[in-house]
C-alpha cells in the first residue's frame, strides 16, 4: 500500500496553466495509452483540491449542460476546501479542511483498494508530503513547456533525493517517470 | 547538425536555485555515467549567458585560489553578457551581447564539429528559441524537487508540442529525456 502523488505535468514543472487549462495536455494523446488504467485499479481512495475538483465539475460531470455526465470514479474521494462547494449527486465526496493527518488516517480506513491517489494540487500534496504522507510521486510529463502555472510540488525534497525507480517513454507525448519519495 | 539545449533539471523544472547552487545536483552522481560523454563530443561551439559562465569560475576555474583548474571546454565559447566579465587565460571564449541570430552564424561559421551546445540560463535559450533557432532539447532531471529556482525554459513550447524521441533512466539519480523542438 503507498499514498501516491499521479498527475500530469509539463517539461517544466506546472500541472496546469495559470488559468487552469488542461489543453496542453488533452491534445498529447489518450490518458488510457499510459499508465493510467494500470494505476487506477489499485486506487482505493482519492483526495484532491478545490481547483482540482472544480476542474472535474467544468470538464467531466458539466451538471445543468446537456453534456451532463457521471463522475468518474467509484473510489471514495475527500476534498480539500475552505469554500462550500456543488455536490455531485450520487457520488460518494467527502468535504473536509485543514490538517491532512486525520484525513489520511479515514482514507486509510475507508480505502476500497490498497493505495491511496493524491490527484493535485501541488500545495495540498506538499501538506501529505510536510506529514510524512507521501509515499511515491509517478508523474505523467507530457511534451510541453508552458513557462508558468500551477506548480507541481511546491516544496524542496532534495536532501536526501527522490529514488527514480521507473521511466517509461508513451509516443513522442508523455514520459512516465516514477519515484519513491525518502522517509 | 543541430543546436541543443543540453542541461540538468530538477523534476520542477528549475536549473538551479534562487543562489545560483548546484548542490542538490553535485550529489546525485557522476555526470559522466550519463549520456554526457557521447554528447560532448559531437560539440563544436558552446554559449552561455554570464551566471552560467560565472558559475564555472567558481566551481570549475577557481582563479587566484589554490585549487585553480582549467577551463574545461576545447570547443570555442560564446558568452552572453552586458556585464565586463574576467577572462580565462587561455581559453578560446568571445564575450557578446544582443541579439542571438548574428552570433549564431558566427558559432556555426567556426564550430569545430556538428552540433552547438546551448549551456543556459534558460532564458537565454529562450532568445534562441524565439529566433527559431533551436533543434533539440536534451533533459537530465536529476530526482529532486527545489521548489523554486532558475527556470528551465521560461517560453510555452505547446501548440504544437515537443517531440519526445527519448528516454532512458541512468540509476536513481537521473532520467534522460530528448525532444525535438517544432518549427
Amino acid at each position: 500500500m503507498a499514498t501516491q502523488y499521479y498527475t500530469a505535468s509539463s517539461l517544466d514543472g506546472f500541472i496546469a496553466t495559470e488559468d487552469h487549462s488542461l489543453e496542453w495536455l488533452l491534445q498529447l494523446g489518450d490518458i488510457e495509452e499510459t499508465g493510467y488504467a494500470d494505476f487506477i485499479r489499485q486506487v482505493g481512495a482519492i483526495a484532491m483540491g478545490s481547483s482540482t475538483y472544480e476542474w472535474l465539475l467544468r470538464h467531466a460531470v458539466k451538471p445543468g449542460t446537456d453534456e451532463e455526465g457521471e463522475w468518474p470514479y467509484t473510489q471514495p474521494a475527500w476534498v480539500f476546501s475552505s469554500r462550500k462547494l456543488p455536490r455531485v449527486p450520487g457520488a460518494d465526496i467527502r468535504f473536509v479542511s485543514g490538517d491532512v493527518r486525520p484525513v489520511h488516517a479515514e482514507m486509510e480506513a475507508q480505502k476500497i483498494a490498497e493505495n491511496i491517489w493524491l490527484m493535485g494540487g501541488g500545495d495540498l500534496v506538499g501538506q501529505f508530503y510536510d506529514a510524512g504522507l507521501l509515499d511515491e510521486l509517478i508523474i505523467t510529463i507530457g511534451s510541453v513547456t508552458l513557462g508558468a502555472g500551477k506548480p507541481l510540488l511546491p516544496r524542496e525534497i532534495a536532501f536526501p533525493p527522490l529514488q527514480l525507480t521507473a521511466v517509461k517513454q508513451i509516443g513522442a507525448g508523455f514520459a512516465e517517470l516514477r519515484y519513491d519519495v525518502p522517509r
